[in-house]
Order: C-alpha cells, then structure tokens, then sequence
C-alpha cells in the first residue's frame, strides 16, 4: 500500500504534490518522492523516511515546473531506501513512473528486460514498468503504456510521464485505488480523495484498467482496448477528514473492510492453485523444516492470538509440535532450545520490544527464526533468518484487524509450506485447503455486507460492563482475539474462556442478562459447544451464537445467532474474527468511545 | 485426614458413636467403622463407602456395649475397602484401634513385626499399631500404647480400647487433632469438637504426646515420660455448626489455616533432608525418565494454575519441556504424543471429567501417564500408571485452598525427582531447594499470622467491580490463581494479566481507582515487574503489592504492600497464593456471599 498523486496545471507541481503526499501518508511512510517536468527534461527528488525529509531536501533544492508525480512508499518489494522511493525512472530517464500495487510477474519481465539491455538499480518491483514502457515508446505515451500494462500481472495504480510528452499524466489502475480530479486549468491524480481536497471536488473514479490522459487543459478517458470512453463526474460533499478515511467515520472500520483485499494481497504468488507454495524470503531448506523437532510461536497482544491460531495449524497440518508463549514471559523463562527449534515472530511493525528481545534470545541459542511483519525492513525483518510480509498495507487505528487476518493467512500459508515439505498431507488435501483459502477474499466480503445482526447485537448490548467469550478449539483462540478488540476500544471488562473451562471458577460470575458471546463453528465440537452455552442460558446469560452458515437450531436456544460463510474449518478463524470486530466497533461506536486512539494504547509498543 | 470418635459411659456406645462420626464425615468418607467392647469381647462392624453404609448395617446386625470406638475414613495408604476401613486389631482381635495420621515407618515396623509372627490382612499405615501395642502388652494398655508410640514415626492421633480393661480407652496425639469431652458419668475423644457437642461441652485439648485414659468415671491424663498431669477443662460457647468448622466462620478459611499442616503432610516421608527423594506409587524408571522427551501437564481450573508452576518447576530445575493444557482443550487437540511423552494429570476429586478422559486418551496414544490427587482410590488413581497422592485431607469449600497448595508442592517433588535422576542439579543445589522446602509449613504459618493488611485492603476493596492480578514468570501463574479464586467466591470480574503484556491491549480498561494486585516476589523480574506497576499507578490504579521480606521501597509507588517470607524464588508460589487466598475470602466475607457454596460451581465437576 502506497500513494501516489499527480498534477498537471498552470501552478508550481512541487508544492501541490507535497501536499497531496502528506494526506496520503497514512498509506505510507517509508520513503517519498517526487518527478517533475521541467524544460523538456524529468527532475526526481526522493529520500528515505517519513515525507518530512523530501519536504527539507524541496527546501534546499526545489523543484521548478507544473506537471509532476509523488509518492509515499509502503515497502513491500525491497527495503526503504532512498534507491528504492518512487518515482522510478527508465534508464535514459525520459520516462517516470509511481506506483501502487504489486507486480506479480516482475523477475520473469526483469530478467526479459535485462536481456533486452535494459540495467536495473533498485530491488522494487516498479521498476520494470518505466523500462517497459521505455521498450514499447513509440511517440505515444498512452500507446506505450497501454501495451506495457498488457505484459504485466499484479495490482497497480500508475501515473505516468514522460519528456517528450512534457504537459500531460498518463494513469491506469487495478486493484489499487486511483481517482482523477478536475480542476479549472488543472486536473489531478491521487490514491485517495483527500490528497486534492483542497483543490476541487469534481472527482472521476477510474475502473480496473482504464486509463485516463491529464493535461491541465483536460482529462481523456480510455478502455483497456484503447477506446475513447465517457466517465461521470462525481462531486464530492465529504469533509477533508472524513475523506482521509474513504468516508468511512473510523480508521478502524477503514480497515475491518479493507480485509478482503488484505487477505488476498497477502495470498498472492504463495498460494496459487495447482502449483506448489513458493515463499520468496523464506529460505529454510526442505532438510531443514523436516528436522524441526519444535516450533516457538512468540508475539504480544493481538498477534499473539494469530500465534494461537498457528499452533493449531501447524500442529494439524504438519505434525509439528508448537508452543505459543507471550514475548514478555518467554525472555524470562530460560526456554529449553536446540538447533532444531524453530521460532516464529509476529509483529505487525516489526518493531514490538518484547517480541524483538525474544528473537535476539532465541537467535543467541542457535534457533532459527522466521518473522512474520507488515513492514519491510523492520528491525525484526532485519534480524530474522527468513521473512513472510503480511501485505496488509499501513494499519493505522490502534486496534489491530487486517493486520491480524492477514496474520492468520501467513500462518496458514507456512503451515501448509511445512506439511508440503513434510509431506503430511497429500496433494490433493493441500489443494483443497488452498482453494478453500482463495476463496476467503470473498467469503469475507460477504460477511461485511451481512452485519446488519452483529450491529443489531452491539446496540443492544454496548451498555454492559463484563462481556465473556466462549469458544473451544480453535474458537477459543478466536474468542480470545474477540475479548482483546472489546477492551481495547469499549473498554468494557471482556475475557475469553475455553468453553469446557468455565465451570471450574468463572461460570460463578455468570448471573441474569450477562452478554455471552459464544463461537461454535467447528463441526467436530459443536455438540459439546452446544452444552456449554446451555451451560450459560440456564444460568440467564444473553447469547450471541456464531455458527456456520447451514448449521440450523441454534436460534431455539440463543437470543441471537449470526452465520459465516462454510469454508474448510480450520480458515474459519478469518471469517468469524471479522463478526467480532465489527461487534467491537460497533460497541464502541454506540458507547462515544475514541474507537481508533483507545486510552492508554499505542499502536507500537517499542517499550518492554 | 480422618475422623476419630471414643465413648466410654453408661449409654450403648454405638449411637453415640455413629452420630459423633455424622459430624466428622467433613474429614473423610471413604469407609467407616466402629468397635465396641461387649462382655469382654471387641466386636467390630466396618465397610466401605460412606457412613450411611455402616449405619445400615449395624441396623441389621447392632453391637451392643457401652465402650467403643469409631472411625470415617479419608484413604492415604491403601485404596477404600471394607478390608482397610478402621478400625485394626491385633491378630488375636484383643486390641483395636482408630487412627488419624500417617505412620512414617510402618513398612519397616510392619517387617519387623511380620518377623516376630505378625500377620496383616489390609494395606493400611495403621495395622502395624495394633499389633506393636499387643507385642508391648504386659497387663497395662496405658503402658503398651506408650512403649509402641515410642517406636513410631509420623502424625497420629489414636484410640485404643483393650478386652481385657474393658472399661477404658486409652488415647494420644502427635500433630493430628484430638480433644477429649468430659460428661456426667460418661467420657469421649474426638478429633474435632463438633463430634461430641450434643453430649458435652467440656473439653479437654490434648497436647503433642500427651495421653489420656478414660473411663466412665473420670479421664486421667500421662506426659510422654509417663508422669501424670492436670489439665485445664475448657467450656465451648460455639454453636454446632461453627465447631464444625473448627471455630472458623467457614470451610474456606479452615482449609486456609490447615495449609502448613497439608503442604507438612505431603512432604512426609518424600522430602528428607540429605536423603535422595523417594516416591512410594511413582514406579518410573532412571532410564524412562532420562527418556522422556515432552510432559503434557492438563487439568482443570485451580489444578490447571498448579500445572502452570509445575512447568516452571520442571522445565527450570530438569530441563524437560512441559506443555500446560485445559482438560477440556487437550481432548479434541490431536495432540502429538509419543511413547517418549509424559503426562501428568492433576486433579483434586480425581474424578474430574475432562481430566479423566485427557488421561485415557494420552494412554491410549501410548503416553505414560503420572496422576496428582488428593483422593486415594479415586478414577485417575486407578488409571494412571503413577501416582503422587497430596495429602490435604477432604477439601469441602468449593474454591479449592490446600488442594493447590499441596499440588504446588507435588510439582516441585516431581521437579527435583526428575531432576535427581538426570543429574540437571547438583546434590547441593537439590538440598539447598529441599531445606527451603521444609521449612514452607512454618513460613506459611507466619503468613497466616500476619493477615491484618490483606485483610483491610480487603475491606477497602471490596465493592469494586472488576480487579486486575499482575505477574512475571512464576508470579503469573499465581496472579492467574488469585484472579480465579476472586471470580469464584466474590463474583468480581477479575483477570490476571502478565506484566509485560497489558500494555498491548488490557491497559485499556485501567481508569482511576481500578485496583490492580502486583506479583513482584522473583528477584530477576523486580525490576520489569516495577516498571508495569508504574504504566498502572500513572493511569491512576490503586495496586495491592506483594513482595518478598526485605525487599524494601515498593511503599513508595503502590499503595499497600503485603510481605512473604524468603525462600527460594521457585517456591515462593507457595506463600503469596496464600495471600491471595485470603484476600479473595476476606473479600466475600465483606460482600457477604456465601463463601463455601458459591453460586453456580460444584466441588467436583465430574461432567464435560
């Protein structure tokens, strides 16, 4: 995830795109930069680090020229470097290049470009389009980029230029955000509404691969078969600060609905039907994962749970047993590691204190570590033998949700690298789960467009102040997960219980009209689920039920029952989670609470 | 722990006897039985199971007499049986006796008598007393009795009727309860005054080898040196009901003040200084211990919070790696188990469900199995390959006390046993752990001598709603008891949190005024431990400090401290658990909630 803006007009670019960057730096921090047409020639300023820095490098050597492109970078192919910053440049730099998105493909089209001559200086993906493009430019930029974007697989959203074309914007998208505002003698490009807020509001969403062509005169649009085509023009009524949310009112929700992409991010090149999992940073050999003798899981707070999650995944599918332990508690616990332990760290920053300690402690004892983090060159990245990126782009409210999905999904997609390596499971089962897990994008976005009943739910309930989770197995992990959102932005006292544990102690504080929320999604316990929440009624609690869609009779003895879409058990985790962030949100939201800056939390916790 | 009863008068001894016995079925109900003398003949009715089972056979077959003994019994050494219910005779059936305690040397008294033509037909302690007494016999039972308790080691309290003085009984007490009632032409023992109380409330209390000899005229009493003494008649004022629970207000709080003799009780004959540990039902080998590759500890509730300082235990002092789990959780895992896999099952009743059903399934996968109970004869006794008893003695609150205590102290005998035998300690540092060990009993008593501050931060608190338990490391697994005992018998939502995790969510729920209790016993943690103390006391929580003695400046930053003695950190569990449990009582006192039956929970959860 990263931003990019663009201007054409009759003002100074650099100043406009510098302010653009800065309402997309939610999007990305890690380095920015900015290319702009100047006399017929291409000028590039970009600089590792938050947008500050490029700001002071404009200061002292400004940019002159009206038509330019920024961008603020979300590592995910290479470190944040200056070398790797946006804008990218063809060799003989007459073409430059922003980009948002992925390119799958980009090695094979590398090494095809590199045969062809072509000399590569950074690590990023990007790279290979303005050297593309460069190949196909025949005196047309839009011709160029048309055929350049026809050899390339992956998401993007591009803004173009080039020097022999000095006032005009070439842009295309898919599956990654781009609009096009239009303004009087100047029209723009940007990732997101805000970024030109302040200079109109007339704003053309732009369809998976059409392309539009800006000059500040104005704005054409074309097909991805290169016809010309009309677009309606949308004026937007929004405040700056709700458009910095996509018009949602939280970050939090932002992000709870941006999980479908998320997952699917996280998913790409890995998991891909009928072709073996391939995992980039990962270097572990085959010998290697069949000597593990035991997997530490280690990680704090929300990535912790996803750690829970892992074990039994891991456990389940590859036979490999797991323990999970809180990164603060395993420093301390003088753990018993052999050059055959494995450790696996998650952290979404990449930066958690404790979670880092435990990693230079399990390194120090001669254990291999693979990291899991949504931040390219973190320090746990750095310091770690092999990486997985959870691709869930920049997580701003405090409280962790794609970050967690995207958690799961790597510790499913290393758990059935392990089995295929181990040969725990046969191909066909391998199969089955992955095509069971491609089809989560979408399961997901079915349950954000049922949540009228869990919203139904929290408005009865946000009045409460203790709420019980109650899950076994793998619902448990879930649950745990659940009561943590609760807490952390209602502030309501909430604790998750194993469901056959909670009649030896804490079913005493289970009295009338307590709020149970009870997962049983998993076919092989639900009986027993079924008897702990009768446990709970009997005793007058008020139950939310989360089952699976099918699964009929659990509204005769709950108050309320809400469905997940049926996909193979063990990815369930993904679905339900989301019910329960929304219940969370919604509590919240129903409460007056600061749903994305929670008392007392921080988003990264680099103390100890 | 058992109950004993005596009758010497004008009355038939046998009602007496059984309804003195009605009152003591509190100290056991394994078997029951009475003897009584009748025209210079011991007649005997005894039999398994509780004391209804006795009543109706002496309705069918009554003894006559106006002399007699009588027994409920809570089985330490050999199962529940008709054979092994007291009371014992002598193989000539002229001597009998009754006996609460444990008898450290029978096995070589039992031999040495064997060698002198003794026989014994049950597997009790208790038999080879009887029979001494016989060998000592010379026309004086006061004599013989106090010849034979000269050569035995252990705890006792004992009655002992003779045929040929058929008028008298003669009864003494090391360490184990015993009273003697004076009535009108009639006199009694009992182990507890509740027993005798519709008859007299004239008590005598005996002292550490002190004997007395009654008959119906009148009780005279012997030092141990076999001079004759005066005691002090003491009038009980306490109704029933409350000398049934010793003079405590409630089960929960006797069971509390019966920890240093339990945690005494379960060293006896395991623990002795500069000899190595030997376990009596531990049939484990040298070679299957160095042999073992990974202990599964799984319980339930409170034992399960046991199991968790187990793990430090062993992992720490015999590097073997341990994994805790929920009964209820480790059932439908698909664990991975090898014939290298210990499990240690740890439950109170020893017929908790789940824990049962763990047991059989981790046999069935080829693991062998240890069982921790406190109930002689009891499911997982039978089933388990080893076992390790904890003699607590019946536990009849609800919120279990002595039983965690006693299993605590099970865990470190298992640890230093495993320990022994795969040489990871030094004999010294074995000893070292061992005297820390032994002096727990009277540590634990100064503990309960110095209750007044948790008392009265009990009584500052106790209208709060939720409250938060602290710790590090072992101190976790403590805060996490603690936490549990509160929810029970005061139904406040408590939760403990390990330190250096709250901050990544939980601390969310910290406003002005929410009490926190910090654990900061262990003297590698303090510091980090006093860092998440003050992230508490900045956000305004009012914190209970425990800390060790000596440790000074904690008042400084909390707002009260409680101290336990210094003993060895790995040991400390022992003592701030005890803490806490009284906290949580005094705290239910004050609410005024039923302590020993709270709502919702049973005793022994012998369902799924």
């Amino acid at each position: 995830m990263c931003g990019i803006v663009g201007y054409s007009g009759k003002n100074e670019a650099s100043s406009i795109l510098v302010e653009g960057l800065s309402k997309l730096e939610y999007r990305g921090y890690d380095s920015a930069g900015v290319a702009i047409l100047d006399d017929g020639k291409i000028n590039v300023s970009k600089c590792k680090g938050r947008l500050v820095n490029l700001e002071n490098k404009l200061k002292s050597s400004p940019l002159k020229g009206n038509v330019g492109i920024g961008h603020t970078r979300w590592a995910t192919h290479g470190e944040p470097s200056d070398v790797n910053a946006h804008p990218h440049n063809n060799n003989d730099n007459t073409i430059s290049v922003v980009h948002n998105g992925i390119i799958e493909n980009y090695m094979e089209l590398k090494s095809w470009l590199k045969s062809k001559g072509y000399k590569f200086v950074s690590e990023t993906d990007t790279e290979v389009i303005p050297n593309l493009i460069d190949y196909f430019y025949n005196g047309d930029l839009l011709d160029a980029v048309m055929k350049a974007i026809s050899k390339v697989e992956g998401s993007y959203a591009l803004g173009v230029v080039c020097s022999n074309e000095p006032n005009k914007i070439v842009a295309v998208r898919k599956d990654s955000p781009l609009i096009v505002g239009a303004g009087k003698d100047e029209n723009f490009i940007a990732s997101d509404v805000p970024a030109i807020l302040n200079h109109t509001r007339d704003i053309y969403y732009l369809k998976d691969k059409e392309f539009a062509v800006l000059t500040s005169e104005g704005v054409e649009f074309y097909s991805n078969e290169g016809e010309k085509i009309e677009k309606e023009l949308n004026h937007i009524e929004w405040d700056a600060n709700a458009a910095e949310k996509g018009g949602y009112e939280h970050f939090m929700l932002k992000e709870i609905y941006e999980q479908p992409k998320a997952i699917k991010d996280t998913m790409t090149s890995r998991i891909i039907e009928d072709q073996p999992i391939k995992l980039d940073d990962i270097n572990i050999t085959k010998e290697q994962i069949e000597n593990i003798e035991k997997i530490y899981i280690v990680a704090c707070g929300t990535a912790y749970h996803a750690g829970i999650v892992g074990k039994y995944a891991i456990e389940k599918l590859a036979r490999i047993p797991v323990e999970v332990d809180i990164a603060s508690e395993f420093r301390y616990r003088n753990p018993i590691i052999t050059k055959n332990t494995l450790m696996i760290v998650l952290s979404q920053s990449g930066e958690t204190a404790d979670t880092l300690a435990a990693l230079r402690e399990a390194k120090s004892l001669g254990a291999r570590v693979i990291a899991i983090t949504n931040v390219v060159g973190s320090s746990v990245s750095r310091e770690a033998d092999d990486i997985l990126y959870t691709w869930a782009g920049p997580e701003i409210a405090v409280a962790s949700t794609k970050a967690y999905t995207t958690q799961l999904i790597t510790m499913y997609i290393l758990a059935l690298f392990f089995a295929q390596n181990k040969n725990t499971l046969t191909n066909e089962e391998i199969e089955n789960i992955k095509a069971d897990m491609l089809k989560l994008p979408e399961k997901a976005k079915e349950v954000l467009d049922n949540k009228e009943r869990v919203q139904k739910f929290a408005s009865n309930t946000y009045m409460h102040k203790d709420m019980f989770y109650l899950g076994r197995g793998i619902d448990y992990a879930v649950a745990m997960e659940g009561a943590l959102k609760l807490k952390e932005i209602s502030y309501i006292h909430s604790e998750a219980y194993a469901g056959g544990e909670l009649k030896h102690g804490t079913i005493a504080l289970i009295e009338n009209g307590t709020v149970v929320v009870a997962l049983a999604t998993q076919n092989d316990l639900y009986e027993k689920m079924v008897s702990n929440i009768k446990e709970v009624t009997t005793r007058g609690a008020k139950v939310l039920g989360i089952t699976v869609e099918g699964r009929t009779g659990m509204d005769e003895f709950v108050d309320s029952v809400i469905y997940v879409p049926k996909v193979n058990d063990i990815l369930l985790p993904v679905l339900s989670v989301i019910q329960l962030q929304l219940l969370a949100y919604y509590v919240s939201v129903e409460k007056g609470c600061d749903v994305d800056k929670p008392r007392n939390l921080a988003k990264s916790v680099t103390v100890e």
